[in-house]
């Protein structure tokens, strides 16, 4: 239900209690409730200017609702503006500081502003490295001081939220933790940027209901993020779901970006497949670069060596020119 | 790696340290860790019984390590034992007092031992009933106490697990947050009995894999779960996978239960199915019914009405005869 | 369109011709045509009983249209009665004379009545066994004419349909065949029974429309066959989809059996699982058994030994009593 | 096995005999067996060049045996040289002579050379358009003479091989046909570019393997189709599976083109998706074009409109400079 302009918050506050609604200002106040409460009571008709009414529970980040894509400010960076494509690269892992280094100011010397790395890792297995935890965020911190660059590192669980919400400038919430409420929440009570993953066994209802969480909190700067679906193959580590981009492009107003390192899971496939998403139209990308891929403590298959990805880098921004895009 | 009966604990924790892995008693003291630690350090060769190399990450859970099935004490229930099917049987949510009180009564009268209702419910979407949280975690420890029926109810993220292992008999950890390492690892530092359901996206592998965070820690009390995975097919909520359930069977040494109701999606299908699951040779059970499955805030579809589940009891009782084991 | 009783078969063919519809004699003349056909030319309306309108392409194997199961002959067997559990057993492959008549010698002897053996095999690769063709046709019909088994083989591709007809007492349509065109024109043409497996890639929507290609020309003996949907798991060759079962037996009209072997790929499990599927109710069992399943010339994984399925028989036959079927 | 240069037709016919193997002509004598069949018989050592072993069954199209991409001849086109990308396009189903003749115009005047367009049509309901069969392939004949443009259509089951070899300059391999042994081996004894489309439910794995029974049988002219695999997304049609085609471009030495107007269903998607299929580095595309889509026989969600299409064409062209490959 869209307010009329000059609701007064006490007046908006009393209609979303009394319909168990979710009470959001975007321009307008505006409350999102279930599809099954789909009249105002009467005493409240006068406070509203449009009501849509949604079949599913996919609302806030609907075209139908709002049909103008949601620009995102991260620092300096505007993500989302159809103008620009945005490169977000670093390493699977936070392993040592010289290696975050190393990859960082690699990273930088190519024009790159925001550097992943993982600090604690959602680790399907006990037994292999789960990163580095806070001593990880406090080596990020460190980078983004020396450096200047902006930083994105993943929430695992909701055992350190503060922790990383303090250090991060995007806090990425993995797949592997799509569904967890504690995170979706706290994200929608921030006013931080949050990186939602699709779960690799999310239907895209899922993931934009996933995001309607943060959202009905009052938090829009939500960036969806693609990274490969489970399927049947298993040559490829997942299915890169291009058209459930396409999908989300035409029915979606969130900026969605691409991870297509995690759905191939190996170097060889990842540079074409980065120009195949820049050619789709996507408002970024994020891929992994590692100094010494074989080396690594975790997705040592799929990370980019420092020549692979300078010569991707060359690649992307030459085919941008095409698509009249620029690669920031 | 299974150390020598006579070891102590300090010199199995410093075998441990020295190879990063968990040591856990079970019997003796055993430590499970990377199958990339493949050797035993010289100074520690004689500490060390037997060391098996395991492909994959699926170590304690293994038929490999440990052949024997492990029973599990849950209250004066033993389940596991090969000779008894385990039926656990109630609403899919707590609504209210009176609706969790007819059905707990109602189950009980038919010799139901396990009464199953959440409180906190993960639901897909925010704008449907989320479940009643401390209230209804508060209705069942008064149900507990004026029936003494045994609890399970589900953790839905890692802000309430110490409220719900006060009061539940079983810590249910939901398909949705099978891979929430927070949760996982409290279960494992806890010793109550934990009912793990497998992901609908998750393979066998990772579901295991899961199982062994929590053992890792020393919590043998693991009970793995069956609910259906996520498949092309749409006419079924999800696609129950007892290929899979067979698979673990032979495989691994936890017992397993089945949740039919959550598979299927539709009440029609449930009855069969859990005949079916009968005559398979699981370990349990978990049957979602409703006092009036139509006005149901949650999964109306599914919900067997009291009539149809007092058919189905009866039903697996005279099946059972024919299987050799008792419905408990 | 149901037609009146009265109505001639002249008149019933001019409007099936003037509404481009298939006119089937199932009791009374019924026609069967698009969804988009709903309404019927007035200079025919006098013909017309009762005019069903079909959401889907799903219509003379509904419930909606005939709720009552067809029983199907092959022989002296009844298929689909409800009081039985027809057994169909025998290796993957004829591989020669000799291990087809042991093989046939050995169900016999356990009161199996029909043989299953491939002389068409589709296999994936083409550097593999492909049967014998013709002359595994040959051993199949002097096998049948010596031990009086009723014979049941695939039809591999549109090549050798009449070969196959000629000697099979049930066509059996596999897997990859299911969308053939001309072999399910060919079967609906034939008064034949056939067995018409669901492709592990089909929805249970597509399933019963390849049903329907049969159906529609007049032959109604169809009995589908579950053997495994591919998912995400591997470590089981196909996913049995017994819910996709429940959605058939709740709404279609056709007898319904499920070949364990195949969607297991693991003699191990087999047993099991085909305990399962007579407590969920089913109409009859495929199951392969081979003299000496490690040396089969395909699916040496998955087939039973003798000893094995004389126990599986004996467990059958046991259990069934508690159903209330016989094994047949 | 490749033989070595010198080697006799007879002596190459003896040994391919004795080892049950595929003889083909490709440069030199190879003959292609199962993995098994690992060793050369000792009086034939002397005719050997080289034996390599496969893992699977993926031996012909493979990069291990010849690393060199196979370029073909389609007319006067070479389909798979690295510096072009083949433009294939026309309407799902030939309808009428008018609609043909329409679209072929247009997409000649764009520069198009291969117009698509089925007469036999595989649809999953006897109840829907089936295609117009002899009458449409006449329709294409008629085209080819008018227009001189290549045509490729469909053959969807054995009974119409014949017919659709003699007019089509490229035979269609549709998905549902994918394992179809007769088509497959009809296909491989005859000389004609085959273009062999994925099945929706198939591995990488047996996708090649399809393509074996074909070259095994020395037609080395296949050109490889992805068209989207069946996933538990619903809200796209299929998931095209880019992923895979990274897997087939670095293992296998066939064509690959890319069908993204089956793999995403809606037209608003398929503009963009052939963009990424461009920069991703693909062989050709296969895009469905309509005079008016919302009519059309089948597939009217997917077909793109002239005008559309038209914009398309411009795009990729301009695309295509930035990855110095020509629109052809």
């Amino acid at each position: 239900m869209i307010l009329k302009d000059e609701v007064s918050k006490e007046n908006a506050e009393r209609l979303a209690n009394a319909i168990s609604g979710f009470l959001v200002q975007d321009g307008r106040w505006v409350i999102a409730t279930s599809a099954k409460n789909n009249s105002v009571p009467l005493q409240f008709e006068d406070l509203v200017d449009r009501c849509l009414i949604f079949e599913s529970d996919f609302q806030l980040s609907s075209k139908i609702y709002n049909p103008q894509k949601r620009a995102i400010k991260i620092g300096s960076i505007s993500l989302g503006d159809d103008r620009s494509t945005l490169l977000i690269a670093g390493p699977c892992a936070v392993e040592n500081f010289s290696q975050l280094e190393e990859t960082a100011h690699f990273v930088k010397s190519l024009g790159v502003k925001i550097l992943r790395a993982g600090a604690y890792k959602p680790r399907t297995s006990p037994y292999t490295f789960q990163g580095l935890g806070l001593d990880g965020l406090k080596m990020l911190a460190k980078i983004k001081e020396l450096l200047g660059l902006l930083i994105i590192t993943e929430v695992r669980d909701a055992t350190h939220l503060n922790e990383v919400a303090e250090i991060s400038d995007i806090i990425q919430i993995g797949a592997k933790a799509m569904y967890d409420h504690a995170i979706l929440r706290f994200c929608g009570k921030s006013k931080k940027p949050v990186l939602l993953k699709r779960h690799f066994g999310a239907t895209l209802q899922e993931f934009l209901q996933a995001a309607e969480f943060i959202l009905s909190l009052g938090n829009f700067n939500v960036i969806l993020c693609e990274r490969g679906i489970r399927t049947f193959e298993t040559k490829t580590r997942f299915t890169l779901d291009l058209c459930g981009v396409m999908y989300l492009k035409e029915h979606c107003n969130l900026p969605i970006i691409v991870d297509p390192s995690h759905a191939m899971g190996h170097a060889y496939g990842v540079p074409d497949l980065a120009k195949a998403c820049l050619a789709l139209g996507v408002d970024g990308m994020m891929i992994e670069v590692h100094p010494n891929p074989k080396a690594a403590f975790s997705d040592a298959e799929q990370q980019l060596s420092f020549s692979q990805f300078s010569q991707l880098v060359n690649d992307l921004r030459e085919l941008a020119k095409a698509t009249g895009r620029e690669i920031i």
